[in-house]
């Protein structure tokens, strides 16, 4: 096999177990011979399809409430930053996800997408910003963060961007992030990210 | 210190990721000193203040076909029988419930509700029909099921599990299984048994 094994990695920024598995997903997947595919789509369209009109966490307090005392747990547990909210919850993520499209085509979408997770739950900065944007690519290794974010709002990448996201609901996914290996088996949440890339690792 | 540490084991009966904790909890708080209080509760009218008439897994059909598959790979890993979604499901659970709260009464509710719990999960049967809650409490070493069904259907039982309904949502549980450390912590979720069981024992 020339080719590792690839596991797929869909997630969308406002995220907050996606972040949890962004920031660990490198060295785990590297530990097996896996090979990570970062691949940003957007839950408000998935979610509208159920009904909803924001997060789930916001819907249903009590699992809101939940969720960040988990977070802040699962945080402190890794070594990670104390865990904050953004003001603004959940993120609008169609900037930050469309800018990581572009990210990925330089190879850089996995220090990118480490940085604007960062901004959003260790500082609780708006990542749909463009300050927030630029800093993070350029702190990526992007030589010119401003023609990258020009990129990243043209047509052509939202129309990609929506692609991603109707292929994300077609392969069954519901919720981020979530994990698909090359023989189309799907799992869910941070949780299974070990099982995930034990299960890419075998095929 | 006389008493162990405690932890609380809040699930319904028709949950099936209550059934994954089920199976191991009493093996796991063992091996770290911890004793398991068992409570059932009702996750139909928590449900029901959150806009739900079902349970989400039918509510939402991608997530509910994620969730069996899920568990078919949890019960293949640990172990289990093959995994059987009862033909009505989610499970009517209040006679269950009331049942294993006489159960309690009596220091066989872990048996009681494993057997019920393999009655579902492993074998696909009703477990709201009295033939299946007889004979799950028969083989828990009932000496008189049909004394324990008489109490389980008295107006005191169904006060009792109202009751702990309400406690349930007062401590802000959303989902089975849930589990309350002594200090009020929240862990909510199969994935986290280990995580709360770990909690309780440091107390």
């Amino acid at each position: 096999m020339s080719h590792p094994p690839t596991l797929e990695f869909w997630f969308d920024p406002a995220s907050t177990y996606a972040y949890l598995s962004a920031m660990r997903i490198e060295a785990e997947a590297a530990s097996r011979g896996v090979a990570v595919r970062w691949r940003p789509f957007l839950l408000g369209p998935i979610f509208k399809a159920q009904g909803w009109n924001t997060s789930p966490f916001n819907i249903y307090p009590a699992k809101g409430r939940y969720m960040v005392r988990d977070i802040e747990r699962l945080v402190e547990a890794r070594g990670l930053p104390p865990f904050r909210l953004p003001v603004s919850f959940p993120a609008s993520s169609a900037r930050p996800a469309r800018t990581a499209l572009i990210a990925a085509d330089h190879g850089m979408i996995a220090p990118l997408m480490r940085n604007l997770f960062t901004a959003a739950f260790a500082e609780g900065r708006d990542i749909a910003a463009e300050a927030t944007l630029s800093q993070c690519l350029a702190e990526a290794g992007a030589p010119d963060p401003v023609t990258m974010l020009a990129a990243a709002g043209e047509d052509a990448t939202k129309d990609r961007l929506r692609s991603e996201t109707e292929r994300a609901a077609g392969l069954g996914i519901f919720g981020a992030p979530s994990f698909i290996a090359s023989d189309g088996e799907l799992f869910w949440g941070d949780d299974r990210l070990g099982d995930a890339l034990d299960w890419a690792a075998q095929l």
